[in-house]
This record gives C-alpha cells, sequence and structure tokens, in this order.
C-alpha cells in the first residue's frame, strides 16, 4: 500500500473529524466529495484523491459512505488501536486535563499523572492513579505508556522530555512554550495558544 | 487583490511560525522555497504559490528574506494589529491560561477573566483583573474584547457562548468538548485535547 503523504494523511483526519461531528440520521445515507468538499473547504477533487489511499470501499456512485469512511481513515491512520497515555506536571493546566473527558474512551486511555511535588500528587483530586515524579520511568514501562502530555513549567520542559523519551515515551503533546529537542523515534506536537489565537484571528478575518 | 484559499492561508500561518522558530543567524540571511519545502514538509511548488498570494518583494533570487516573509504573512492574515482577549470559566483550564506567557504580546493582550463563582473570582491570584460573569457584556463592550477563550463546563458553554456574541465577541477558542451554534459572525475554533493526541499518534505512526 501506498503511503499518505502527510498532508493527505492531516486532511483526512479532519474529514473524520468533520464526519463525526455530523449527525447522519441514518448510518446508511450517502456524502459525495461536493458535501464533503462543502463540510471541509478542500476542493472535491483533493478529498477524492485523498480518499483515494485508503483501502477497502466506501460506498456505491452515489457517494461515500460516512461510517465506512470514518472506519477506513481511522485504519488507515493507525488510530484503531487504543494508546495509553500520561499527564506530566500537575499544575493548574496538568489537572485540568486529569479530569477532561475529552479523551476518546476508544483511542486513547489516561493511565497516570505525575508531577515533581510529592504533597500535590497525595493532595489533587484525580480519576486516575498520581506518582511522585521519580517514579514515572518505571510506571511508563509497566504500563507501556506511549504518549504524554507535557504540562511542566517552561523551565523544566526539556529535562521531563528527556526522561520521557528514556522511559520509552513515543509522543509528546508540548504544552510548554519551548522548542523541545528528542531523539528523532519521539514525535512532539506543540499546543501553543497563542498559535490557536492566531488561527482563530485569521478565521475572524481583518 | 486576490483572496488567499483558507487552505494557503494554514500553510502560510504555519510557515510564519516556522520561520519565526528558526533562528537565522543573520537577519538578512535568505531562504530558498527547497528549504521552506524541508521545514514544512510541503512541495516547493506549493509554498512558492502560497507566497505569491503576499503583496510585497520577499528578496532577490537567491531565495526569501525571512524577516520580510514573516511581516508580509503578518499583514497579509491580517495579525499585524493587536487583538484584545479574554478569559471565560476560571476552574483549573480557564485559570492556567490566566497565567500563561504564551500570549504573543505583540498580537494578543489579555484583558480580563470571568467566572460565575463570585468568590472564585475574589480569591484567584491573577495578572490581569477578574470579575464576575454578570459583568461580561459591560466589560467586553468597555475594553473592545474581541476574542475568548471559553473554558466552561461542557454544560454551560452553549449558554457562555451566546452571551460572549451578544456583547460583541467576534472570535471563541472553544475548550469545551461541545459543538457551539452560533451566528456567522462569530468564528471558533475548538482546542480538543482528543483531537490533538490523534494527530500525533498518526505522526509517531503504527
Amino acid at each position: 500500500m501506498e503511503p499518505i503523504p502527510a498532508p493527505a494523511q492531516e486532511r483526512l483526519l479532519r474529514l473524520m473529524r468533520v464526519l463525526e461531528q455530523q449527525r447522519f440520521p441514518e448510518p446508511q445515507r450517502t456524502l459525495t466529495s461536493n458535501q464533503a468538499a462543502a463540510l471541509t473547504g478542500w476542493p472535491g477533487h483533493t478529498i477524492r484523491k485523498d480518499i483515494s489511499y485508503l483501502e477497502g470501499d466506501f460506498g456505491g456512485v452515489g457517494g461515500y459512505e460516512p461510517e465506512r469512511l470514518i472506519r477506513g481513515i481511522r485504519q488507515a491512520l493507525g488510530l484503531d488501536r487504543r494508546r495509553r497515555v500520561c499527564v506530566v506536571g500537575l499544575g493548574r493546566l496538568g489537572s485540568a486535563y486529569l479530569n477532561v473527558r475529552a479523551f476518546e474512551p476508544e483511542e486513547f486511555e489516561l493511565i497516570a499523572g505525575f508531577d515533581s511535588n510529592v504533597n500535590r500528587v497525595e493532595i489533587l483530586r484525580s480519576p486516575v492513579p498520581l506518582y511522585p515524579a521519580y517514579k514515572m520511568g518505571e510506571v511508563i514501562r509497566r504500563f507501556s505508556v506511549e504518549m504524554a502530555l507535557l504540562c511542566v513549567p517552561e523551565e523544566a520542559a526539556q529535562g521531563a522530555a528527556q526522561r520521557l523519551a528514556e522511559a520509552g515515551i513515543r509522543g509528546i503533546l508540548n504544552f510548554a512554550p519551548v522548542i523541545l529537542a528528542l531523539p528523532p523515534d519521539v514525535s512532539v506536537r506543540n499546543v501553543y495558544v497563542a498559535d490557536e489565537l492566531r488561527a482563530l484571528a485569521v478565521k475572524m478575518g481583518p
């Protein structure tokens, strides 16, 4: 199977999200590439090309079947298996994510939180077990945690990221406003509120 | 001037971010479209086409001048004027954003926080003034606040968003895992940790 280029992967991910958000009254209802174009803002031919990377059949001549398409995208993008996630740094931001119901239970399982402040680990109320930071390596290996939300202060981010990488974490969602330097086998995605505000400002127009 | 299509706007925004993150030792150093392609992962011809939407001159035959390019993108995307921002909902997540130094001071100015819990408003330490939620309309109008970070619980999000829209807010960064129904003149950008984790998982590969 042909590898899917990164921009097509990104579009497929967003198409999947848009399809999930649309509530199709009947599961067999079809979606044409023009409808997909209206939902996403991309040209129909781009969408057809992106879908051509997927394996399988997504409906007849009238259009695609949304539910099948969602499953096909999930499979092609490797989102069809569940990954374990931890939160590192339990200040305001990190502790907010401990309680977020937004983790898709099918795809991600939040299993632990870590903080260097032992007192905080003991006091904080949490739906998942919390551990002092020195247990990070042990817990990550024992439970095969693959991904981490990095919510420590800016000055602690690089050090914590390195320890996560050494413990076997392969993906870091970085909320600290710093560029992390990590081995190439660790993927990083930065979530900066300033970038989100910029994208929103662009959408708003001048 | 030709309007810039939304996908090109998104790429230009990311190119600007990548250029900002690169530290060019000398400001006059140039960047070729091949270098830009290596940094972003998009084909050189796409980048050249995107840059062709911008007004102005971005360097000679040897390549673009990064600083000029950043200014050109900022101007074309309407990011060259400062916008006022507020935080609505001061639970863990919202109060975390009160203290975030990640707001680009040139582009965004955080000026107020709101919460329906008057006690919380009085107790919370914050670098910006906090107000009880019933003052939202008044404060937003008085200070011409344009954008809001919506950090209230899921069940309160739609109501709060409507009140923000009525007060004149034109852009909402929505952290609640719900789809907001708002008038078309209000732009919404959803920040869902699950979506970020998905994008990270795709980057990590199977």
